[in-house]
Order: C-alpha cells, then sequence, then structure tokens
C-alpha cells in the first residue's frame, strides 16, 4: 500500500504529531462516515455543501443534479472533500486546552465526469455508503435518471489525515488543580427504522435495514 | 427578527421548497452543532477544514492557533462557514429517491479580527457551545494563552438554511413495489464522561458535565 502523498498542503503545519500518512488510516475515515463537505470557488468565493460519497479503492465519487451549479462547475477546478468524525469532548483543567478528539481527512483535486460502467459503479459505491444492501433490492435507476445525475470521481492521490483521541494535555501546574477532566465520548447512533406512511402493509423491515438500529453509526 | 438575507448565492437555485429564510431556523442549527466546516481559499484552490465555533446574537464566532495558516489568511478574504445535522437515512422504493434527512446552515462573508472583551466573548462562546458550564469552572486563559489564539468574528447577515425531513418522495409508479421504505434515523449521542487518569482521586464529576451522558448530543 503506498503511504499518502506529502504536498506541502497536505503536511500539516501545526501539530505534525496528529497526522498519519497510513493509507488504510485515510480508507477507514471515508468508510465510517456517512457524508462529506464539498469545498468549491464558486464567482472567486468557497463554498462548502454537505453531501453524500463513496469510495471505491482510491477514487472517491460524489453526486448531485445536474442542475446543481457547485459540482456542475467543479470538474473544471480544483475542489476539496473533507469527511470529519467527532469523537469526544476534550474537557481540560484550562479553557485553553480544551478540545474534541476526531478523525479527519482532507482531500483535494480535480474531479473528473463519469460515464457509463464506472458512473453507475460510482452511484453504487454513493448508496452502499448510506445503505448498504439497497442497490440490491431498490429499483435501478432508469436512462433518463442517470442523465439528471452528474457523478464525479476524484482521485484520493491527494490527501491528509488527521486526529486528536485521548485525555486532555494541560500545562503542568494546572494538573494540581482540583477542576474535573476527562472526555466525553460522542458517537452517532442509528434509531428505529421509520416506515413510510405510503408503505403497503405487511412489507418487513428487511433485515440490511433493520440491522442499523441495533449497530453504532459511523460518527459523521 | 429579520428573515435571512436574498442574495443570489443563499437563494437556493434548486429544490427552493427545502430552504427557510427564518432566522430563528438558523439560530437553531447552529446552537444545536458542535463543530462546522470552515471553507478558505488558499494558494487558489478551496480548503474545507472541521473547527468549533459559537454564536452570539447575529455573530458567529471561530477561533484557531495564531500558527494556523487557514485562519491566518482568513480575515484578508471571504470564507464560508457550513454547520449539518445528519437526522435520517432516507430509504426509497427506486435508488434515484434515496436521500438524507438534514439540517444544514451555510454563512458566507469577511471574518474581522476580535481583541479585547470581544475576542474573550467570543472564546467563552466558543467553548459554551461544546461545554457549557466550563468557563465558570475551568482555568482562565492568561495573556500569553490570548496572545497566542486568534478569535475571529463573522456576521449572520448573509446565510441560507436548507433541511429535508420527512420519508421518501417515490415516483407515482414506484409506490405499487412492494420494497420497503422509509427513514432511519440518526442522532448524536454523548457517552459516559471518562476521567483523565491523571486526575486526582476524589475530583467528581461535576453536573453540568454528568448531565451530558443522559442527554441527546446536537448532531454534527
Amino acid at each position: 500500500m503506498t503511504p499518502l502523498s506529502a504536498t506541502d498542503r497536505t503536511r500539516l503545519g501545526r501539530l505534525p504529531e496528529r497526522s498519519s500518512d497510513d493509507r488504510s488510516v485515510l480508507y477507514s475515515i471515508l468508510d465510517d462516515g456517512m457524508i462529506c463537505h464539498l469545498g468549491v470557488i464558486v464567482d472567486g468565493a468557497p463554498r462548502v455543501l454537505p453531501t453524500g460519497y463513496g469510495r471505491s479503492g482510491d477514487t472517491l465519487y460524489l453526486h448531485g443534479s445536474t442542475g446543481a451549479r457547485s459540482l456542475m462547475t467543479a470538474p473544471s477546478q480544483e475542489i476539496c472533500v473533507t469527511v470529519t468524525h467527532l469523537d469526544g469532548l476534550v474537557i481540560a483543567r484550562s479553557l485553553f486546552h480544551h478540545s474534541i478528539n476526531y478523525r479527519s481527512a482532507v482531500i483535494y483535486g480535480t474531479p473528473r465526469l463519469t460515464t457509463g460502467d464506472e458512473k453507475l459503479a460510482g452511484l453504487r459505491a454513493i448508496v452502499d455508503r448510506l445503505a448498504p444492501g439497497q442497490w440490491d433490492v431498490a429499483r435501478q435507476p432508469t436512462r433518463k435518471e442517470l442523465a439528471a445525475t452528474t457523478v464525479l470521481a476524484l482521485s484520493l492521490d491527494e490527501a491528509s489525515v488527521k486526529t486528536r483521541q485521548g485525555p486532555p494535555g494541560d500545562d503542568e501546574e494546572d494538573y494540581a488543580l482540583d477542576v474535573w477532566a476527562g472526555v466525553v465520548p460522542v458517537s452517532q447512533t442509528f434509531g428505529t427504522p421509520s416506515p413510510d406512511p405510503l408503505l403497503h402493509t405487511g412489507v418487513p423491515v428487511p433485515p440490511h435495514i433493520a440491522a442499523r438500529g441495533t449497530e453504532t453509526a459511523p460518527t459523521s
């Protein structure tokens, strides 16, 4: 497995001990997430929008309506995709050392439009991220639906990973204070699936959906 | 209360029924969140980074180390701040209509550096977002710590809000399919506070921290 890139912008300037150049850490952050934040430049200003994504090997897939301005303009320019998991609130003895425990991945690149089989595979990667198992049971996309959907492919060549875990790091002299310090864990959970009021009577919750109610959700 | 702005970029091009120009909806999205995604332009390319934030009235506060490049460059340029809550996975009868239930706020503007009392108030707003109650019990920032911290103020003048809630919206003919459809709720929860291994014996978890283990966390 090749390590992560080390371009100037993916090499952390601050707190480099929080970075990782292990590609498997990048994969696990991406594969634990459900939404990313996509950064594009529109009329000279940054724009950040939440959106779904999927990963297949070293390619990230993003989709959008062909009518969505941010994705329409994206293929011609560099974008940035960030996935963040909030894992805990770090409560320190001093206000200055309060922090969060998190895992984040930042990917830079110029995406390309997909077509044909890759477009379909990209859509499947996106659906698998949100609802694994659904691709095989739901109605497949029509030609018209595919035409209305843009699927972009972004290489994972240029990416950085940053994480913080563990207890607070207070200043030496503050450990003498009688102030509680520690971590409040944060996690995302799935609730009980709620059927569409228009669902036919007797259609059961399929196992791959029911299972979600019992697992801990990814944290993005 | 004044409604939200309606500049070209905050007026939704697609699915305008998902927007809201009610300022109280903006406030509740911001006040339910713990981290935002900050978009800046660095060397001509977008960069999206997760960071803490706070709100006081119609001002959003962001902080960072004076050594952090993205915030250092930000005061001279427009930024975009996005807060997203993932509320549910929308499982439809057709792959095309799979979606997510979410609430998101996107804020545009050119931030300004804060100083003096406003800087302190901005820091307090940020701490209050992550750990309400901590400002009054933890060691206050020193002069040196304050000097090492940049606090930016961003007006909430130009903002847009977008939400999706409720069951899937399938195509008319797909309602006849025997495919399960509905929503899998997603929420973020706090776990049991975990004390710092270096904590003095006998320092109890304070009520404002203990309370978090029993509440549903904001979803960002």
